[in-house]
């Protein structure tokens, strides 16, 4: 069996392998050209990113039922397409005007704003682009659920959804029950996402796909929880971002409501949802449970 | 036979009322939940809008193979959103800076710029939303080949490209050959997505599907040069929208490259190849080629 980090690793380096060989020159069958400059913005915005822990959830869910990288690697890479577009428009001066991104300079501010919001919508467009090609998978009907699930994951009631409830939480203090919502959405339901289409991309039954989302939906919570008690305990270097953002801002998270002491306990309480949920899978399912803890115990 | 100008409106009206039935309160299966700050945005950006051209295109290209309103409407609806969001992110005070569209104020002066760019994403998240839906086809075949060629038409080597090139036109002089690239990807590649889709739409044999791409090629190019030639000889307030922009920004326009004579003998030649490529139809097709005659003299 392989090791967690070098599986981790390995996903990593195949979703960015896939993500050079999409973001080439050359224009495909119904394009027309491929401007160098917004390719190059697209490139920033998505190569040489962060843990990928999205595609790797996809990629070892989709695993679990049997379907090898090979077949896997395009979803995922449309999910990270995903993932890095928001990034980009959430650091955008008009919203968390961050400069700094996994230690490197924002795409606005290597490029400029415009292009960084038309990388941001290229990148989006990618993700359903390749969502439709075959080599995602052949049976059409499975690629159109993966569509159906990355735009609901993604959009008004999802993701993009999070980010708007988020920017109005600048505005008011929030409750228990409203920054869960917040962060299921922000966060939340894109690590679902990934979790169900490996579901999807494998065939599984109804009641393993439901396991997947429930086994999503933990990890997601998990990981925010994670990361806003990161925000007070850690620093930027470590970060590879601004943290203590949140708090400035008068964002509310849960270790502002709970305190350090109760998020932590809360954030094992996820995880053992988490692992709970994979209860009727085998040995098969370990890397998923090691990526459970992974995200709970990470640094950084 | 029904006028075309009430033909026109009432693919407009059914339109609306898609979109407006679309965008309501209720959360779909798979959304958590819908802020309904983003979904104002998201209404305000997309409804009440222009003559809904595209839709008027894809819902006749349908109909010349047999696909009736009702079917087609869900296509039309998504490829209008991807047009409305493409507006949004234009009028954006880091592109063009647009206060006025289609004579009210844009998304980011009645909301805020955050609010318009999240507008903006959710309507393009939502385009493949809708086309992951039965209702678009029952074929999932069918459903997916429309997500190729939206994405495709839609993103880097198509629409967002095209904004990519205008912004880049900005700071250099265009050739001949460049302003015919900007303008078939900025423009012409959704104009064409629209008439495409519809054959798609309509299972067409791929000699039916390619005249249909050539319809919609050479009307997206008349189109830009009616345009062209209208921001030149028209007023705001017939526009609906600030005119003369593109002169003072110092981009060029055809019409700056040929002068106002050779631009209408050249927007005439377009309309010729347009109505030639419908030439293997029958009186079927006279919608649509009333529709580019439209194109071609509307004052507005």
């Amino acid at each position: 069996m392989i090791e967690f980090a070098t599986l981790l690793q390995q996903c990593a380096d195949e979703t960015e392998k896939a993500l050079v060989d999409i973001l080439t020159d050359q224009p495909l069958p119904a394009e027309i050209s491929r401007p160098e400059r917004l390719m190059a913005a697209m490139r920033h915005s998505s190569l040489d990113g962060g843990k990928r822990l999205r595609p790797f959830l996809l990629i070892q869910s989709a695993a679990l039922f049997g379907v090898d990288l090979d077949r896997s690697k395009t979803a995922a890479a449309a999910l990270e397409c995903i993932h890095c577009y928001s990034l980009v428009h959430d650091d955008l001066p008009a919203m968390d005007d961050d400069d700094l991104r996994r230690g490197k300079p924002t795409t606005h501010k290597v490029f400029d704003e415009a292009t960084a919001i038309l990388a941001g919508d290229a990148l989006l467009t990618l993700a359903f682009d390749l969502l439709s090609r075959e080599e995602t998978h052949p049976d059409p009907s499975i690629r159109i659920e993966l569509v159906r699930l990355y735009a609901r994951n993604a959009g008004l009631g999802g993701m993009v959804g999070g980010q708007m409830l988020d920017l109005e939480a600048e505005q008011k203090a929030l409750g228990e029950k409203e920054i869960i919502l917040l962060q299921s959405m922000k966060t939340g339901a894109l690590l679902r996402c990934a979790c169900e289409s490996g579901a999807v991309l494998g065939n599984a039954s109804s009641s393993e796909r439901m396991a997947m989302l429930t086994f999503g939906e933990r990890t997601g919570t998990a990981f925010q929880l994670a990361d806003d008690i990161l925000d007070v305990t850690s620093d930027a270097q470590t970060m590879g971002k601004e943290t203590g953002k949140d708090a400035d801002r008068g964002k509310g998270t849960l270790v502002d409501l709970y305190g350090l002491e109760k998020s932590k306990l809360l954030l094992n309480e996820h995880l053992e949802g988490a692992l709970d949920a994979l209860s009727m899978f085998d040995a098969k399912a370990d890397y998923l449970r090691q990526a459970a803890r992974f995200i709970v115990e990470r640094k950084n």
